[in-house]
């Protein structure tokens, strides 16, 4: 697509690509597609479009009937609406530690929504009803705040994804003590097409009450969107999402983004091909001596432990993250627009740097 | 431009424009294009990218060399970010009532910053030194918040626009006082197309010490920014932008349009376009018998009285607001889109319905 | 009573007192005696006590069977608790600008509750139905606050007095729109000793969901308590008083002081003494040249002008405030322990004060 | 001492004790004299009268010259209050997993301060340097949190304490790191007793920035104390305190109690007494078959594991809690007032309800 005319410059080379993160990728082309038809003439601000009129059948296409969407600027815009939407002012959320409301947003579930977040380590960033009963206890003690929400990533921090059947585990253990559940789906696509299953069959179908649902990652521009199946949520929806500087004023050009996304299987595309490429990566790193891979590569995340030596000249060349430097392991994730040459390079570059390691 | 391919579908018409709001507008084209240009390829994420880098520099040329510029998602959280910023957990903001942080934020300030706004009735939207005095006492008695800020809008809420002087008096009003001061500038662009000059001089250069610079309703996608003057306010920026869930993962696409937008005119001909319009309308609607123009149209922004069943009607026609229904007060905003044939055509709808009405 | 022996010393002359605050007062030896009789033995902590226990019967003879009785440490902390309990998130509390809440509690509502208030001007510190109607609208409008408590001083902070009928204008009106009614009763006994009614006469009877009832002032060492009318409320004031720092461990010595408040007269003769004794100074000082009685004295505090050279050497010899010093308004205020000589002597004062002034 | 005339009555048997907390006693009644001494007449409200103002010298003879002293109304108040004066909008607050702070406000560091607690599980609440390294990273990282202050409490929740070394090795790792020390002193005097060494010995003599001063279990009435060390802290602690609804109107009663605490040996003589019973009752309990004394009782708490089934029994006969109810353990305390006579008819007891099980 011609660019137009602009003052703006580029300043980056659109050829590049490292596996730093998934946020790195910029946006679909049928994603600016979109925007540029939702373009011109005037369209009710705030939400009040008919785009994001639109999107509410497109999305229950996915969610179910009761499904309601409320566009939001960005994930942890979604999660911190969503969490307040579940809790009193005195509930807390129990997560996982690594979880991203717990390690990655500044504290704004307990700056914005003054909510407390019940932490427990796992093994490989998920949640399961054991685990949960560590804190889901004094229900009628005002000396603790009262657990309200389960909060569960999927596709995990660490690259996993839980099973349907482990979702329902979960969701009958709180929805029985009384507690909703939160699922923060940043790579929710991921974490379908690693399944292969529809999004119900992980969240409304087993008995998700609130779902994340992470658009930018997946190759949107910008935005996100809070689905909700409990329609009496309808108000503090509203309210929460303006409340929290989340309501965006042209909302029409983040509808069409998730419409562009949902409508046909953008979603799904560019979610497989992120997956196939970390399956790749890992495979091609696994199997390079000295590179050990960590957690089962289930989405477009891949952990390893390498030398410290031999990743800080691989970073040199890519960019990617320390995920616990002191442990030597690293991230490597792939994104919508990895391709197979680009996964074959890094593979390459990690087998030159590691036989030039004094190791 | 062509559209390209994508899943999803036109729902509007683009040749329609009202008078409602210039976030009812969309994306000026050289935006879109500077979005296109951006795309592609990897970029560091949250900020840390080519783009937020080289916006740097180009915002300096409209701010002084100690400008820091902080992308965010929108205008309430622009001004969210900035309030805490000059604030400490005790301290209160002086605002007009008519104050959008004041009246149309869903109480963002009070709920994420826990910030008491002390705000004052005016006559046109515009502090003075005499109001800001009825609530800047009481510096050391902790039975009420530290005054600390005072915030103005330029563009006012009513359409009027402080000079420089005006804001210079408040200035070292304020600053005498030991407070600082912000600008919400949603609708800077247009203040500094009625005044005439550069944007610093009724900012850096008049004393004032951040700025929530607004670039959606002058014509971008989505996206603000937070201009500091001050360098040490670097790190609360920083952390508070992120806490409040305005750090966009993908920030190179906000940056990239407030570039396209200042580092030509395009900032200043969409601003220039819109308060034309908003005069020709005020002139066209003055000479309507029956119909008041209520404040000083300096900038976008048209007040106007009519009879509430002409404004009824007249509504089934164009989108526009009541701004106080019960007084008969209704507001007419012009957008960078609108053209003489729309204000012709909206001038001569007002006198139709005028004229039908039974008086 | 004797003292018993303690390490303290006495710093103060027992026999002095001034016009400054009902607060400048000791407490009642009466509650001395009541917390002497609690102390002792081992009492569950936290408000599960006998003394809390039985707390609840006698509150319940003055507010009705439905009352369930909080004890709180202080009155801007039963404020917070109450107005939390009566909104959700994204709810504001319609109130007098003069009210303490918006004056004197340095924002603890905006920073403990993340709640906005809605204040409006009032000529002598009482709301009425007309100017709640200022704030009260846009029930469904998501970009301000949703209006869903008013708040009522009685007696006000100007020492006017509600009358049971003005009171239940007010709960009509806002039940009807579906707010509710809090009543910030920091001189809630005062106004009872002044209408000469009953406490429910003008709270439970007429439609007040919400009491801060106000013990300090009224001869306590400490401690006031939120009297709800709604059962439904339990759970959420048993959590926000916790979470608000306002749950004293051995409540039972909250507790006992108002059961000796309540159980006989205690509160009214108290109260009784206090508004004669302001009735008395009003008197004396109108009869003055030069001073003025501002508002109707129906409580304990007298509002006076004078010349401001005056009030200041007055200040040398009698403790009190300024209220609003560039108008040359004074604050007098009467307590439980003030005496017709302390009234006669200020009296005499103010004459002396007023006769060798250069006027 | 007589209780004089009072409407109230007493509800509870005096001579009965047992071992659920320190905060089941009552007052000592030294310190009911000195609230008697401090009443009639009137004082200044809100801090401002000479029994706080003499406080300040009392307190400086224990914590060293520059200690300023703020009297609040409670524990969790204290340490609210304190966390914020010591933290950005933006810091989180190192605890251990068992602090007061993290399990037993009811989140109100969260709430009130949206302060993010990183928490660390310990093996006897005590943090080390080592542990606190665990979230002690990140410093220019918005993602999370800036570490700021580390909180400790002594006696901790499992009664232990920490040596004067201890904490001097954790306040200079702190400082190294740019970080503040909070010390939760709810029970500081039983520390003491424990080390037998002055307070500054383990505070303001090994780098303590601001302490919590536990008063209230320590056999006062109510209130407690925030004791800074750093006269620039002065200012932000008078406006967390009223903002946090923590100050009191009628301070000079907290102020006397804390005076006749510490202008003699009141405090120690409590503790002493708490501590050695606590000691007695370890040694009677842990010579009982089936009894497991499980943590160094080093201040007035013992934490023991012994039957379910007689743990229940036992509860019928005296007051105590579970601790962790599933691990069979329990919680006794000894408070100022705890006897000989107390402590052995609840081992006796002990023996007899071990004896009578079928175990």
């Amino acid at each position: 697509m011609s660019a137009g005319r602009t003052a703006a410059h580029r300043h980056h080379d659109p050829g590049l690509r490292g596996f730093a993160s998934d946020n790195y990728a910029g946006a679909h082309p049928e994603i600016i597609a979109a925007i540029t038809l939702a373009n011109g003439g005037h369209q009710a601000a705030y939400g009040e479009d008919a785009y994001t009129e639109r999107l509410q059948s497109v999305v229950r296409r996915h969610f179910g009937p009761s499904a309601e969407t409320f566009p939001v600027l960005n994930g942890t815009g979604a999660n911190v609406v969503a969490l307040q939407a579940l809790t009193d002012r005195w509930g807390g959320v129990i997560c996982a530690e690594s979880a991203h409301i717990n390690t990655d947003e500044c504290g704004a579930p307990e700056k914005i929504g003054g909510i407390k977040l019940l932490s427990l380590p796992t093994a490989d960033g998920k949640l399961t009803p054991e685990l949960i009963d560590r804190h889901a206890f004094g229900w009628d003690d005002e000396h603790r705040v009262r657990p309200q929400a389960v909060s569960i990533t999927q596709s995990t921090e660490l690259g996993t994804v839980y099973t349907p059947g482990e979702i329902l585990a979960i969701s009958d253990h709180a929805h029985e003590r009384g507690m909703t559940v939160h699922l923060d789906g940043a790579r929710i696509a991921n974490a379908a097409a690693f399944l292969g299953v529809p999004l119900s069959a992980f969240t409304s179908g087993v008995g998700v009450d609130i779902v994340s649902f992470g658009a930018t990652k997946n190759g949107c521009l910008f935005g996100d969107a809070v689905v909700v199946l409990d329609p009496a949520l309808r108000d503090a929806m509203r309210y929460l999402r303006k409340q929290s500087a989340q309501l965006a004023s042209k909302t029409r050009f983040v509808s069409v983004q998730m419409e562009a996304l949902l409508a046909g299987d953008l979603w799904l595309r560019g979610a497989r091909q992120a997956n196939a490429m970390a399956r790749r990566l890992a495979e091609g790193a696994r199997a390079v001596d000295g590179v050990d891979i960590l957690h089962p590569v289930e989405s477009n995340a891949v952990f390893a432990r390498l030398p410290h030596a031999v990743a800080r000249k691989l970073q040199r060349r890519y960019g990617f993250y320390f995920w616990d430097e002191r442990a030597g392991q690293v991230r490597w994730m792939c994104a919508f627009d990895t391709t197979e040459d680009d996964v074959d390079a890094f593979v390459q570059a990690i087998k030159e740097e590691m036989s030039t390691s004094p190791g």
